[in-house]
């Protein structure tokens, strides 16, 4: 695996997050840095959905082994490492097609991964799209629980879900997250309109900056006998609630 | 673990099978008997959803200590390892409460039979009712895979699904079985009136018998990009189905 790059320094920091934001798996910032560079850069950070790490002058420095950083630090993977067209071309073969995507939100448990992509394809979901960090990938154990279904969708792995998701919303999908905090019910919700479910993981649900860029949050009406469905129950629901919508209603 | 009982004998069988079908595991017929009282016998036995053995005499001599079976032989569990009342007592429990029964037949994985305990309390499953033998228990991973679900619901062990099934009906409750090769959908269903759903077990489905006793069959519409949903997944779907008839429509 091929390491990492570092980019530091305030011009070129903010050059790589308006060119390559979807290369961008960390920022750094130096604590008790105010200057207006610094927050323009902490505002563009966060409107992509980055978590920024507030660090000591020491950490940025080991961090870039003590090259002038000024106080700001980005780490971005090679740009072999991604195709960044993968997930536009995708929205492009699926944009006349009433599209379902699934969008699954840092899942840890290979089995649950598996299931979701097995009822995926079920329910005739046009991609799945997964975030390539903090996130289980496609392994065996997923190929197995998949049952074969693996090689019957597309699974598009990206850095930024919430760029992602920013680009699935350009191309007219409604997106809603599942969550069971929500006053609305999923099924309040017309879902024969182009649209991308949210999945989020195993213990805390869809992420604080993904959920943002839900157009709507639904929830499933459980009962006040237990916390939550297994997710891979819950995606199910959810996405035969859309083909029952298109197909019976 | 006490011993099954043995009755045998042409007269002693019938009343057993007329007073307390619902202790009978095994029953095993003598090869090429073809007696009016065999016939008899065997007719009674499916109809109350018994797989008949055909063996030799040697095995049925065997399994009697060579005592005079008369080419019959049932298999019984004691009464006190039954509660023959408890289904009734939980179907007059929930008669006026427009029940919603899970029927879990032979499933294998506990991981499957724990995620359907726990979409059942979610749903607000009245009962489940699962089979005594050929199937997982409550054991450690069930419970453990219900995430505490299994204290808050009703649990039925039953030694014979189909007179389960046959009691369940008396009751007024319409049993629907999901199936994959149906032609009519569950979405075409009525889910608001009293129901029980059949979930079958994980390779060959709805049993023989108990697909008999089901009044309508329904499958769930997925593409032929994969042969079949997970059960837990299947039932997750169903339920929710219930529940949104119920509360949305």
């Amino acid at each position: 695996m091929k390491k990492n790059e570092k980019i530091y320094g305030i011009h070129p920091v903010i050059e790589f997050i308006k060119v390559s934001p979807d290369r961008i798996i960390n920022i750094w910032i130096q604590e008790e840095l105010k200057s207006e560079s610094i927050l323009s850069i902490s505002n563009m950070a966060e409107s992509i959905g980055l978590s920024i790490q507030h660090s000591k002058k020491e950490t940025l420095d080991k961090i870039t082994n003590k090259q002038n950083h000024q106080g700001i630090v980005l780490e971005v993977i090679q740009s072999g490492d991604i195709n960044t067209n993968s997930l536009e071309k995708i929205l492009e073969k699926n944009e006349k097609n009433n599209p379902i995507y699934l969008i699954l939100d840092s899942i840890q448990d290979p089995h649950n991964l598996g299931a979701c992509i097995r009822t995926a394809v079920a329910s005739g979901v046009s991609a799945i799209i997964i975030p390539k960090n903090r996130a289980v990938g496609i392994n065996e154990t997923v190929r197995k629980v998949a049952c074969g279904a693996v090689e019957n969708i597309d699974i598009i792995t990206v850095v930024n879900l919430v760029r992602a998701i920013k680009k699935i919303k350009e191309m007219g999908v409604w997106v809603i997250g599942a969550s069971t905090d929500s006053k609305q019910s999923i099924y309040d919700f017309d879902l024969k309109i182009p649209i991308a479910i949210v999945i989020g993981g195993e213990d805390k649900g869809i992420r604080t900056q993904v959920r943002k860029e839900c157009d709507y949050l639904g929830s499933l009406p459980i009962t006040k006998n237990i916390e939550s469905l297994n997710l891979s129950v819950a995606a199910g629901i959810v996405l035969f609630e859309a083909v029952r919508q298109r197909k019976y209603k």
